[in-house]
């Protein structure tokens, strides 16, 4: 399989896709839909359509089904990344080389922008029309599941932790494993297993998924925090060594940066055993957790 | 019809789905979920699940039908409670009496918790176990109909605009009328006619309720500024005279007292007007209408 080129065509895809669903920028008021685009397309990896779209194809299904799903991902994903962004959260001025969205906009309107991408998401995610021959009562699943994964329990558990941590003096490797399963986990693993459900997945193929995104996400994280530490910012587009300024746990700082790199790694491999029963057809999810494990060699 | 009594079991119906709904305090993490409740259970008057459940009524359907829609526009109402009274939009410190909730937790945890309430009436809305004998096509739609209500171009919308206007000198009607139209009037409008929808009001019946709903939403607004001006603080348990203080633009500022009150007196005579087809179902919507107007009288 011609690796980039496929990868290419689901990141230009779920870009045409947002900018269908997202109301141009001068639709009223255009405060909100400018601040909206912008962080949308502020150049992002687009890994969660990547992971919806190669879940879709492992269950035997067309990258087309999976992509209005992928766009609602990523618009989730920009709307955790303005709130977290916040000054009343993690305070970033900067976020894939650009301003953050309250830094060009103004808190009032990134709070707001925010809340208008998360619930555009909903908006999409019961929008039938976008889902052609998907029964009403698995689009409700998929919502439901979405709406599961990303509230109180989920990815905005996984953000209050984490802010409460900030300042821990005592480092619980338990509870560092709660932030980042659930902050980064919980969307990243309902990528990969409703990217399965639009593909025609079974339960066993679905519980293999969301393993698989589960371990993904983690390693995933895990990596985000050793780039913070190694990485060069100008590849990241952000200012490295923000998890230690804001005295935040990560994996290196509790178990040490070899310790951390071994556990990436057994992580990617264990999420590629779990696509065995999938064969050839999981060739896209298994490239691209080695991507995620590449970042960091 | 014997008012209060049913309005009285509404309210408390509302809340014991509210406490069914949302995760007890001490559910991981208990920060979250005790700003949550700290929101939902501080007094509000509950007109949009009173809204829906005579709206349900309107069409034949039974009150039960509606509770768990009318539980979810009481949890999004909330939201946007917790997210204008923000630092950054209108820096409110108090809120039916007591201290608004980043006061209370924290800006953090208020942002987080406008989030997860937000994500859970989605929940809410695509749960089909607590809607029985819903379709689930007809359960997308009402999720549908909810999300572009409260988006860029309805709730949010009107919030942005109100914002934008804080010190306008140019008081252009238009404008404010937008404002109240999106800002309350979006979410009211949908109460009634998801609540129309869940008793299975036909076509014609679901235009009236929509109609309904623009009216009484609009002089609930009116009736707002006019309180804001007018009213006794300790009976609305907030500070008074805040919308002069912001340079908020109010209908009394525009278009005077006077005028105000006769333009909200005939939306409510234009609203109960439009309950004609419904007959004697439509009673509890007709008091509802009468109960707006009596609040400034």
């Amino acid at each position: 399989m011609p690796f980039t080129e496929n990868f290419n065509t689901v990141v230009r895809e779920t870009e045409q896709w947002l900018d269908r669903l997202v109301p141009p920028e001068d639709a009223f008021p255009p405060a909100i839909h400018q601040a909206m685009r912008y962080s949308l397309f502020a150049g992002g990896k687009r890994m969660r359509p990547l992971l919806a779209v190669a879940g879709c194809q492992a269950a035997g299904g067309e990258r087309a089904a999976a992509m209005p799903f992928a766009a609602a991902l990523e618009i989730i994903h920009t709307y955790t990344l303005i709130h977290d962004d916040l000054p009343a959260l993690d305070d970033d001025e900067l976020r894939r080389g650009k301003p953050t969205c309250h830094v060009k906009f103004g808190e009032d309107i990134a709070i707001l922008a925010g809340d208008a991408l998360l619930t555009l998401a909903f908006r999409v995610l019961t929008d039938r029309s976008l889902f052609p021959g998907v029964p009403a009562e698995s689009l409700l699943a998929l919502a439901r599941e979405t709406a599961e994964a990303i509230g109180s329990t989920g990815t905005i558990g996984g953000q209050v932790v984490d802010l409460e941590h900030e300042n821990a003096t005592a480092l619980d490797p338990a509870i560092l494993e709660y932030i980042h399963t659930h902050k980064t986990g919980k969307l990243i693993a309902l990528a990969c297993r409703g990217g399965g459900m639009l593909g025609g997945a079974g339960e066993d193929q679905l519980s293999a998924l969301t393993e698989y995104g589960r371990r993904v996400g983690l390693a995933f994280q895990i990596i985000d925090d050793i780039l913070d530490v190694e990485g060069d910012e100008k590849r990241l587009g952000k200012k490295t060594g923000a998890d230690k300024r804001m005295n935040k746990m990560t994996y290196p700082s509790v178990a040490g940066m070899k310790a951390s790199r071994e556990k990436a790694v057994e992580l990617i491999d264990m999420a590629i055993r779990e696509l065995e029963m999938f064969g050839e057809k999981a060739a896209p999810l298994a490239d691209l957790a080695r991507y995620v494990a590449a970042r960091t060699l």
